[in-house]
């Protein structure tokens, strides 16, 4: 089905996201603060409007995808958002997406936040997802027009679900990536070949643990930290080891010492018989 | 074929490769500090040798699965090990392991280090590796009879080697671990489903992240930290992002702070413009 939908901001991601709804075949009406940019959209069909408010004014259905929350308050201040739907996939904080939801509704909007878990060039590419939290009609109702930007998924009604949970997988891929910077400091102490060790050995080591993550979440929902592998202990001893081959080396360990004193600490309770999944205690 | 193997340790590591190599129809040999362990090998075929020195004897492929480097040198102090491959399956530091080899090499054996990456459980299993370094020779000769006990690979002459990228390959995993703890304690802030979010999108997101990992390490290693996705900028924004989520919802991110450091130094050097692989500068 064929929609009308706005889209608020240019950068490289709102102009992703209207390219692919354009070439979706639907009716889209662009606005970016430097109008040029909007020149190419145009040549593909787009619509470009002289103001946020007539971008708003022109569909139902409103994407803004500008630098940040301030932003999106400061575009939407003077459109008519009453029986519209906005979907904001600008990146921000849980708190910040509760309240632009709460201001919206208080205009008669209907709110839905968007976390995109991808970079502007995986837009509508298989990899691509967004999470959406806020008004569940809004969603259910616009659905399929969206879902041509990315596989999108409905995480709940509390607006700060869906950043919140983008922000907790961009949490997890910053550990990972300290994990892989500090492995690679110690490999290029020695004569290997870094980009071996990460394809042959890293990644499948690193994928393998990961599908560890799924027990380690139930024991921690469950409150149930017994484990039969490797036990805090034994971890502590490892972790000391580490260390003491990272100063042998003569490589800085740096981005992983909190690592290892939350698993001190956690020892230091006595709590050495526990798995790794009790270290989620300590962090409340 | 059928090789004469002595086993020196008989933990839960040492017991498991022991009675892994009875039922793939070796001869075993083993020997223990507290002689009762040896029991159930017995039951299974094994001899049981009264002293060390005994067990290595034996067999001209010795497996060592003791304690620590220390605890290797002890028992063999008083080996014959001319003519002899010790397999050093102990968990140490590649400084230990080259010591050890120097030492072994000057009583006239021949040394392979190991790095077993699996817990006990896993031992024969799929998921299964163990690296080698050190002598070759002695890795071709009897590269069959280890391969019944994981997938064997053989890294390099220097035999430091396998301890070191086994210890690179944990200290990725560490990493993993703290982003997964910190974005649980982030989930947790909120009513999610912990386990629904780690299976459904944390690990699948890890897994596509890990995927970009050997292009990182080919910029790595070329030196050329251009990127056209996310550069440093954009990600110490991000971070930025993170701190301050992390402070609204009340949760400490402890474990990701020296990464947001790291960041932030690099981009204060001017470097904003690179992509997160040259945050491996940071650390030589």
């Amino acid at each position: 089905m064929s929609e009308n939908i706005s889209v608020l901001g240019l950068g490289l991601m709102g102009a992703a996201l209207a390219r692919t709804l354009l070439a979706a075949g639907h009716h889209v009406t662009v606005w970016n603060r430097s109008p040029e940019k909007a020149a190419p959209l145009v040549a593909q069909g787009a619509m470009s409007a002289p103001t946020p408010a007539a971008a708003v004014e022109a569909s139902p259905l409103v994407i803004a995808c500008v630098l940040d929350y301030p932003a999106v308050e400061e575009v939407l201040a003077q459109a008519p958002l009453a029986g519209r739907v906005i979907a904001n996939l600008t990146t921000g904080r849980p708190a910040e997406a509760r309240e632009t939801a709460a201001r919206v509704a208080g205009r008669g909007g209907d709110y839905l936040d968007g976390g995109v878990m991808a970079v502007p060039q995986m837009i509508a590419t298989p990899g691509a997802l967004i999470l959406y939290s806020g008004s569940r009609s809004a969603y259910d109702r616009y659905e399929q027009a969206l879902g041509v930007l990315a596989r999108p998924r409905y995480v709940g009604e509390d607006p700060g679900l869906a950043p919140l949970l983008d922000l907790a997988m961009l949490t997890g891929m910053y550990g990972q990536i300290a994990g892989f910077l500090e492995a690679v400091a110690l490999v290029r102490s020695v004569k290997y070949p870094l980009t071996e060790f990460t394809s042959e050995l890293l990644v499948p080591w690193l994928n393998a643990m990961a599908a560890s993550q799924p027990r380690m979440a139930t024991a921690i929902e469950a409150g149930d930290h017994r484990t039969e592998v490797s036990n805090l202990e034994v971890n502590r001893s490892g972790m000391e080891n580490l260390v003491r081959a990272f100063e042998d080396e003569g490589v800085p360990l740096d981005l992983l010492l909190p690592m290892k004193a939350i698993i001190d600490r956690r020892v230091a309770r006595g709590l050495g018989h526990e798995g790794l999944s009790g270290l989620a205690e300590e962090l409340l």
